[in-house]
């Protein structure tokens, strides 16, 4: 993306959470984490801080190893580099009205607030949840931008690692395959810790890749991500290298069933829950309804678990039109091998669409061993 | 590492715990970040709490996701899969002795904070500053085998690395190569986001991996880590394809003294403040003191950057014999180029072991152009 487009949405988002501010009579807003350090300022760096005046220009606290990166990502920012602690510069570069300040009650620590607490005094902090985690939940163009290609990177990677996998390859060596393609088609990173698990690994939601080899007669599990200007997606399919077997042909149909019900589900106004139900159902009917225990998606964005949650514990949380989430019910049995099916879906005005577009009919999955 | 010496770590770390909560009278510590959840369990998941009572079994709980994982890495524990919020279940596992709880408040969110005291009332917690991460400042020998087994792996990738690596590539590349490597020899992924700077991308002390070029004539700066069992090393060389232009040598050449000096300073009882100061004296005394803004290292073990602290800022702290640090004192020139050498180093009864063995002499990182 063009630096001046990511600088003109970090305005544009500071505005409204400016406007936020003076709504709620709060003098400013602090952002300590990371992912709203970068959301709100567009700086990349870590262990820096955020200041947000209801009015003005907001500051960003960082140190001598990012005086450089800060100046190329926030020239719309004042930028400090700190000499004493960042809480300790964020109040100072408050100067004039300092309270109440608001923060993020989920990632602020006790340690921080009470430092805070020490230098604003009685009344000085205001929790203000989930405003931000709000914002980030409902994608701007620019960010649905970004994790499209996110998404782009990761499809050619994953083309460039069919080609490169073979029987014998442990989990280990086929994760380092399909990163080195992520990084070579551009990703930044991987989204998260990359997952390849065959035949019964994959029966462990979140298999930590091992020793396991690839054999022509198990299923291969992968889920992967690329990472582009920061923001991720979220991928997983199956592989496999032979005919499957008929139990596994019927879990992966029911999956693949499963994913499109709660893909038909998600749309603007459907509250999360019933995306997960739709998925949940066709999996009970089924008969798998006990092997799939988890939620059906997460909202992905700077981080790749953020707001909204598509599960049973989501609540009245209803989906609005620029939220984007992964959709990936799953079926895992113990011992024997597991099965999911995900991609990233964007809420329209008038209903979804899939961002992704690897292909997951049964007959698309099939590699005939080649080799 | 076999799986019996890790869950014996745990073990011997959890009874140490439980004697430092039954001096101080608390009825138990819940453990909620994750790198503390792994030291003390074993337990390498994510979004999972520990509850360590004053006596008796420890109680890990997790969800469906890692329902197998637990079982294989913590058969020592009692192991709950929620079906409600961490928190709650958390609680409830204390079934009767519940307070005072003890946990840390710098990483504990105060939202977290907010449903303990619901759940437990009036006096219910207790701030336990530090005690887990000092025990974690000091390793013991499974600790610091798994960090040599981390070296172990980033030298062979590195030394792969430098095979493969071509004039041309960008950096981004150069990082998927060496990442490659890395997981090929057997890292579990990156210690953190991998560097490569060419130039005056190296002057930036975190820089990003773009687009620019090796050439012959620019120095390149690498920093890295592979991860073993969870364990992180993080080790900084810098290459030289041509000739090194006089003003580089310089430069090398002062930040491998600053080095020594740093590495000679460290011991049993050294202070912390005192070896950045025998780093940072050395640049000094060359003319570099304004162009060495950071720290000159950090712990490392479960997680990159832990304590203790090697900065001005480190204040009475005193290296005890089982610390691990990093020495990288480095120079950074803007718009020109940077440099930095970093080293792993064990504090010993009687002085200190570099645990990295790659080269680093001036003849030794001139890598003559071969292609």
């Amino acid at each position: 993306m063009m630096r001046k487009t990511l600088v003109a949405a970090s305005r544009e988002r500071l505005r409204r959470l400016q406007r936020c501010l003076r709504r709620k009579r709060l003098a400013a807003y602090l952002a300590t984490a990371q992912a709203e350090v970068t959301y709100l300022s567009n700086f990349r760096g870590e262990d820096s801080y955020l200041v947000v005046p209801a009015r003005g220009r907001a500051t960003l606290v960082t140190d001598f190893r990012y005086a450089q990166d800060a100046a190329a990502e926030c020239p719309h920012l004042r930028r400090v580099l700190r000499r004493d602690s960042l809480v300790a510069e964020a109040v100072r570069s408050l100067r004039r009205r300092r309270r109440p300040l608001g923060f993020n009650p989920a990632v602020l620590p006790v340690s921080v607030r009470r430092q805070l607490s020490r230098l604003l005094g009685a009344g000085g902090l205001r929790q203000l949840p989930e405003v931000v985690s709000r914002m980030r939940a409902v994608k701007d163009a620019a960010e649905v931008a970004a994790i499209e290609r996110a998404l782009r990177i990761a499809e050619r990677a994953y083309a460039d690692f069919l080609k490169r996998l073979r029987p014998g390859m442990t989990e280990s060596r086929l994760v380092a395959e399909l990163e080195y393609a992520l990084r070579c088609h551009g990703s930044e990173g991987s989204a998260f810790a990359t997952i390849c698990a065959v035949g019964p690994s994959a029966a462990r939601p979140h298999a930590r890749p091992g020793a396991r080899r690839l054999t022509a007669a198990a299923p291969l599990l992968v889920d992967f991500g690329a990472v582009a200007d920061g923001y991720r997606c979220d991928l997983t399919r199956m592989i496999f290298l032979a005919r499957i077997r008929p139990e596994v042909e019927r879990a992966y149909r029911a999956v693949l069933e499963a994913q499109a019900a709660a893909i038909a589900a998600a749309g603007p106004g459907a509250r999360a829950v019933d995306v997960d139900a739709a998925a949940r159902s066709v999996l009970e009917r089924c008969g798998y309804g006990k092997a799939f225990g988890h939620g059906t998606g997460h909202g992905l964005g700077l981080e790749t678990h953020e707001a909204p949650s598509v599960s049973p514990k989501a609540g009245a949380l209803a989906l609005r039109p620029g939220m984007i989430i992964t959709i990936e019910p799953g079926i895992y049995l113990p011992g024997k091998f597991g099965i999911r099916i995900e991609d990233d879906v964007l809420i329209t005005g008038k209903g979804r669409r899939v961002l992704s577009r690897l292909r997951k009919q049964v007959d698309e999955v099939r590699l005939p061993a080649r080799r």
